[in-house]
């Protein structure tokens, strides 16, 4: 069983409270992979890099099952290059830079050797270049998943909403799905949302966990309570390549299957925020991720008779 | 087995979203003993109000196993008033008044009757009252929980650092769980409160749910998605009757046991936020209780192998 992971490889600068690198690799596909791999091998990367990408990132990501063919490397641009700066709550941040630089030109191909994989993760891109990606699969996934965010519904709405109808899962964060469907209540943006294609929604808070929509149910995985959030980059996209990983593995698209699949997703996210980029993501194995979700089962069970 | 109740009886008015009451029954201690008389009988209520207050009120919550004797009725004075309207996000809101009326002369007296309770809750006052109160029991609870707000760590500090050290359970919520430790990590605050006295702190993050932390164990209880936040007024104190009503139910107060309270205060919570005021509580019977408690198990319980 493979995993299609479409979305950039890039460079970040980050500021946090806590510090600051000048350029860490970063773009939703890396997290995603990096999360991924440890669940579903291969990893099939779609993506666009410039000549500055490091052959070193390119290797490691190869030695952990991702395949890089659909990785285009364009000799004379850069990749492309995001900085910004968290403030104190780390929940909101300023851009600071966003040179798109390969990005502007991206038009993604997938390799025929890709074309039997069943499990297809989009990560933030302009709408359109997400629906070729599922134009071009000649036997449709039997789960799509798509990220997409607050830009494309301003300049991109009708693509976005074409899209939609074409994928069986989105991801997005809260202000998302309240800017979306004009709802505050994001149960009411929930049942929005769920009439615009996607029969599951998954709504990111963050430190305050995610929700995981289906017909009239729902479910809460909380985010870890941890002593620092050191850098949150990432963590959206760490928890998508977790949540799909996972479900790739087990073979299984059920509603209960997707529980306990946003549990690995938040176990993945509480291991990004560790540190600056993926560097936590490269250092874990299983027996980490293992006591992870263990914590997460200490989090949340309860014994109750009814009274 | 029997719970004091300390705290505020009052008229409020609010604004919310979707409408506003200029004057409805409430105060802390009002809206713990309507939750906390689904699980123990009585509540022993102690508290002060005008000649104003409702008859039909007290014979309610007589109804409903509360005993009245230490509400003390000022004939010449009138019930304590607060008046907020609440924002959009209905996680912030104006204080528009604050008549304190009887409140300002409320000098708690434990009638004899109550003497042999072994739960206590401090419902939010003054650190010097609520000292007051601790002082008065002949033999000390076996437990003993209070709330407090922001005001008086501005203003009365030294009292309340002597009050921590003299209760078990400290109830706040995520912004004074942060201003009384200068900590933005809610992990670090926890840490530094388990320093100060209480051996069980809870903080509620409102829809973002509550966290217990006790040691260096933590749990974690989701807010129920809900489509509309009504009306916030009292959710907190609802939680602290759900809470302290379970555990004199159950006279249990293992970690184990309030990981369960915990998840009784959030439901009992959830159906405070329903209604004005404290209307849902008088609605609500046991089996909807324990359909909501479902809800709750529904929500976080999720299957795992390890990976």
């Amino acid at each position: 069983m493979s995993l299609i992971v479409v979305g950039s490889m890039a460079f970040d600068a980050i500021e946090t409270p806590f510090g600051k690198v000048d350029k860490i690799v970063g773009g939703a596909a890396t997290y995603v992979a990096y999360a991924a791999a440890n669940f579903v091998k291969p990893v099939q990367q779609v993506s666009i890099v410039g000549y500055d990408f490091p052959t070193e990132e390119m290797e490691e990501l190869k030695g952990r099952g991702v395949q890089l063919e659909g990785v285009e490397i364009i000799p004379d641009k850069k990749s492309f290059f995001w900085s910004g700066r968290y403030h104190e709550d780390m929940n909101s941040r300023d851009t600071l830079i966003t040179d798109l630089n390969v990005l502007a030109d991206f038009n993604p191909k997938v390799p025929d050797s890709y074309q039997d994989s069943e499990f297809l993760m989009l990560g933030n891109l302009a709408p359109a270049v997400q629906i070729s990606v599922i134009k071009q699969m000649k036997k449709r996934p039997k789960l799509i998943a798509m990220d997409t965010m607050n830009f494309w519904m301003e300049i991109a709405l009708p693509e976005l909403q074409q899209l939609l109808t074409m994928v069986d899962v989105l991801m997005i964060n809260d202000a998302e799905a309240r800017q979306l469907t004009g709802q505050y209540s994001l149960v009411k943006a929930a049942k929005d949302i769920l009439t615009m294609g996607p029969k599951y929604l998954v709504i990111k808070k963050g430190e305050h966990g995610a929700l995981l929509f289906h017909g009239d149910s729902v479910f809460f995985a909380p985010a870890l309570p941890l002593e620092d959030v050191f850098d949150p980059t990432g963590a959206g996209d760490t928890f998508a390549g977790g949540f799909m990983g996972y479900l790739a593995k087990t073979k299984d698209v059920s509603f209960d299957n997707m529980k306990t699949a946003i549990i690995v997703g938040s176990a993945m996210a509480s291991f990004c925020v560790e540190k600056f980029g993926a560097t936590r993501l490269k250092e874990i194995n299983h027996q980490d991720i293992d006591a992870r979700i263990r914590q997460f089962k200490e989090l949340v069970n309860f014994d109750i008779e009814l009274v």
